[in-house]
């Protein structure tokens, strides 16, 4: 059977809704995640591609609460610096938005890069070695779909320093952290960002332009 | 209605079929793609995750015969420097692999990050600026699952020096180049890696660990 076969109209209907349903979320609810689901959705996540099949992906669970505890401290610290560099309406703004939920999603994971990983034998990544995180970039991404479709959202909390992050969590030294997430059930369903709702930023849409050579 | 409602057990079958039958695809038909539908894909791409709702994103379709084939002597050139660098039986088998499908594909796209972009105010890239290229792998990751959706394959060549490739292209100062993609129909449709099948590297599956902290 090919893929065209495989899936139908209704699929594909379904599959826009999710890209467009998926968003990153920050108002998390604090119920917990039944037994064993992230662990399902970890195994899809793990179905995606990666440079010379070296699988790069590392996750780490974040339970402790004195750890949650330091790691949400640090988020604090960057985003107040964050917030000190901008000045005027921007900088008000700005001290609006709620751009994480560490607070109360039920689960921290980071996700980190195994650089110094042998599997896959280095294929692929003599001239982009970068492809090595981008491969686990595409399982966070599938992870974040994958968890959508069981009405699980995702926040992606990039305001944190990865080097103070790496040395709370311990990780072999040859781990590079990629990102830092919180998953739970969401407070409310949108169809469009929160960072377009608050004022700060809109989607361009339709505005795709595509050059040629 | 909430996302749990909004896909049911068969979409989520199906959505797992899709991880698993993607593929990154080497050997594609010459077979055209219908008019408008890479720019219909591409919207969807569009609707990935950014951060700071920055869409750093750039899309260049490369046509030109003359173009094409100097990208695919860059890839011949960085892939026999692939190969100068193993020895033995890893040799042999490098050798033997097909790792791109740059002459058959009837869509070479380019895929780049606007690191200069000003679209999302910077918002949650101060501490990791590498979040905007991750934004871009998120999109093409997009592309790979929606194209999938309608049977079409697509293939990553990393194999490329980057630079020598954004010079070829002429491309504005600011953007850096993420991914260099094939698109077209694949000659067939299968549901493990070529890298597997050929005996380069096997996929771990299973063996997933989480670490706990």
């Amino acid at each position: 059977m090919d893929s065209t076969a495989r899936f139908d109209d209704d699929f594909r209907r379904h599959f826009r809704e999710l890209l467009i349903w998926r968003r990153d979320v920050r108002r998390f609810l604090t119920t917990p995640l039944p037994d064993g689901l992230l662990e399902d959705l970890l195994k899809l996540a793990s179905l995606a591609p990666s440079v010379g099949l070296s699988e790069p992906w590392r996750f780490v669970r974040v339970e402790t609460p004195d750890v949650r505890d330091r790691i949400t401290a640090e988020f604090e610290s960057a985003n107040a610096d964050a917030l000190a560099g901008l000045s005027g309406d921007r900088a008000a703004l700005y001290a609006r938005l709620k751009l994480a939920g560490l607070r109360e999603a039920p689960v921290h994971l980071a996700v980190f890069t195994d650089r110094g990983t042998g599997k896959g034998h280095g294929l692929g990544r003599q001239t982009m070695p970068e492809t090595l995180d981008y491969s686990v970039v595409a399982a966070i991404h599938t992870l974040w779909l994958a968890a959508r479709t069981v009405g699980v959202g995702l926040g992606w909390v990039s305001i944190l320093d990865p080097a103070r992050v790496t040395r709370i969590l311990e990780v072999p030294e040859c781990w590079s952290l990629t990102a830092y997430l919180c998953l739970g059930y969401p407070e409310e369903e949108m169809d469009f960002p929160e960072l377009e709702r608050a004022g700060w930023e809109k989607r361009a849409g339709a505005e795709l332009s595509i050059l040629a050579r």
